[in-house]
């Protein structure tokens, strides 16, 4: 079964909202097995939708609109199907009653305007929406199906799970799974990784391999489909194996798993705890640390050292190693990483110090440069790093390189 | 000008990602007056693509491509476009230089692969990635403009304002424009706010009058379409004056400016630094205050008291203190806004401590209670706060009212 996807809203041409219930059906629609080859967007335009409609169905067997449902003069969904399939618009009881009651339970008068919301097209099956006032339809039309959903995702979402989905899947009798598993990856650039799994990213369905670059990570994503979960989740485990043979500790963790909790994991099962000193990272280490639930086993402490006097007098660095190297340098990186660990009592010590930019570069330090430091009982290390892009974005890849180094000490 | 935008990509079809993107390029075609009727999206299949640009071009003047135009064999853009206009596919030498740097810059071997980006078709003009690899392109053929973008956000949008964007103004020859102004508002829930706007939600074109929430703030988006520049900003200041007369100081900025960017301009108008010890927020509220570039300015450093060693040992407040008010609470709070205020000889001093969950929830303290002191050399304050959601939407909220905070002590 083939679905195709037409949002209804000039809000959305306009760039005043992004188009997440695509995504979200898009989701849906392919963890059921059911393809999906296009979407689109027009905005409260009778003709360009009937348009839309009409080549969606030479090549689709179920068309889903979202939004255009709403009780105002720009909603042109119902009346553009009306007059697309020949089906005259009469009142729905049921709707109408779901509205009346909907306005009682409110505790509203039910204004004038509702009252269009609850004619439909002849024959069409109305949805019943548990959340706000327009309804769902499913017009059956010449073997095919269009289903139009109300355009606010707290709407569509459960609407198109609890009514649309089972519907979908019993048509289908689709007894096809899609399963799927992101393998994620740090240290590389995607150009590295695409050579590494080269001949994995050309397989063919039903299970293939694509590639996703991500601020400082790669993502590779193998999905597969199959008759069953378990010859779906067979095909991925031979798969991930192989990646994991070809990237081995370049990979740090699966779906939904972050940099920062699986350094989080490890660190709780070593029995190790970590302080920071960061300066052009201004906090981000910290705060991506502590976004892990239950880092207080295992995170000490954060010290932001943004001036040099705060490097000085709490974090005890002499003057001289300053002055001498400047404060973007391989020695001051490794003294903040040295003495945090002291004052915090920890068994890892970060140090961060660079320079974000815009600002602050010069002709021998520039922006982009960053220098981060790891000292344990048993090592010490620095490490030199050039990065482009925003403030924001060098920011971001510095912390991430740091969590990836202290990660690789267990490695 | 009519422009169309097709986006290219498997995994927007799978919702793997979220179309940011064509909500980005339609927000900027609105600006610019440049009519979008239509947007689609096909997968990583040159059939389909090209079938999506036929389409296109019969009905519109520019077609934008977005994806697709990676190292890979699934990047398909390039070799569908040359196809399609029957231009030949030839190598750009000022593309390869830029690629041969870009990997000299990261001191990497360039892949094999990488050199598939370098041939462009026959006379199309190329525009440099200051961001990745992938160069775009625009073709100008039968008096139609195709223009195909890198699909990474941080890649597309920068090249679209740079080099696209005056481009197709040039062309456009539009004698009309769109302007909006967006009135950044905190402290207030939308319902509040779209109380106090009411009548002006209700206006009709050519000015108008939008409500979005956002997390920890409201904004309202004001849009005018003129003849003219002058027209469009005269309307919007109109508008733009009644906005500002209701919501008073409860308005933080306009358009791109932030929270964090708001208080940064305050604090060097007033020639005052700042120092934060936060606890629950783990250094998410330091982190959003350097992400302003040059707030080395004001601020002297963060201290990130994750342990109640660290608040007693580098703070130095009382284990008196701690054991009976507990660590969430307002006296310690305030005690952390005092001694950091001290430690770093500061004008401002924030104190934050709370529960971030979904763990350490108790009986009387539950998660989302959080406590902010600001301490200046006149005023002391706490504030008690619950606030509701994620481990990373109560750190965010709880640093939006700590800013907040400080910004109000200069209105």
């Amino acid at each position: 079964m083939t679905a195709e996807i037409i949002s209804i809203g000039t809000e959305l041409l306009l760039g005043h909202i992004v188009n997440t219930n695509t995504a979200f059906l898009s989701r849906k629609l392919a963890e059921a097995g059911i393809d999906l080859f296009n979407t689109s967007v027009v905005g409260d335009n009778s003709k360009r939708l009937a348009c839309a409609l009409n080549l969606a169905l030479t090549r689709a067997d179920v068309i889903i609109t979202t939004g255009g449902l709403g009780p105002t003069v720009d909603d042109i969904t119902i009346e553009t199907i009306a007059d697309l399939t020949g089906k005259p618009l009469v009142q729905n009881k049921m709707v109408r009653k779901c509205l009346e009651n909907y306005f009682k339970f409110k505790r509203l008068k039910m204004p004038e305007t509702t009252m269009r919301q609850t004619y439909t097209p002849k024959g069409v099956r109305c949805v019943r929406n548990k959340v706000g006032t327009a309804p769902g339809l499913i017009a059956e039309w010449k073997n095919k199906v269009i289903i139009c959903l109300p355009g606010p995702p707290r709407e569509l979402e459960p609407m198109f799970s609890a009514d649309i989905l089972p519907f979908l899947k019993n048509r289908s009798k689709n007894s096809c799974v899609i399963k799927s598993r992101t393998i994620k990856i740090t240290g590389l650039p995607e150009s590295v990784v695409n050579n590494m799994v080269k001949g994995l990213l050309e397989m063919k369905p039903p299970t293939t391999v694509g590639i996703y670059s991500k601020p400082g990570q790669v993502e590779l994503k193998i999905m597969s489909k199959a008759g069953n979960e378990k010859t779906a989740a067979a095909a991925i485990g031979r798969i991930e194996k192989k990646i994991r043979a070809r990237l081995k500790n370049f990979i740090f963790g699966c779906d939904e798993q972050t940099l920062e909790g699986a350094l989080g994991n490890i660190l709780i099962k070593e029995k190790l705890t970590i302080a920071i000193a960061e300066s052009c990272t201004g906090g981000l280490l910290a705060d991506r640390i502590t976004d892990v639930s239950g880092s207080s086993k295992y995170f000490i402490m954060g010290l932001v050292a943004y001036s040099n006097v705060v490097k000085e007098n709490i974090l005890g660095i002499s003057g001289g190693i300053l002055k001498k190297n400047g404060a973007v340098s391989r020695e001051v990186a490794l003294e903040m990483a040295r003495r945090i660990k002291l004052l915090a009592g920890a068994d890892i010590g970060v140090g961060i110090t660079g320079i974000a930019g815009p600002g602050g570069g010069t002709n021998t330090k520039s922006v982009g440069l960053v220098y981060i430091s790891i000292v344990t009982k048993k090592k010490k290390m620095v490490k030199e790093l050039l990065f482009k892009g925003s403030r924001e974005e060098i920011k971001f890849q510095a912390t991430q390189v740091a969590l990836d180094l202290v990660r690789r000490l267990f490695y």
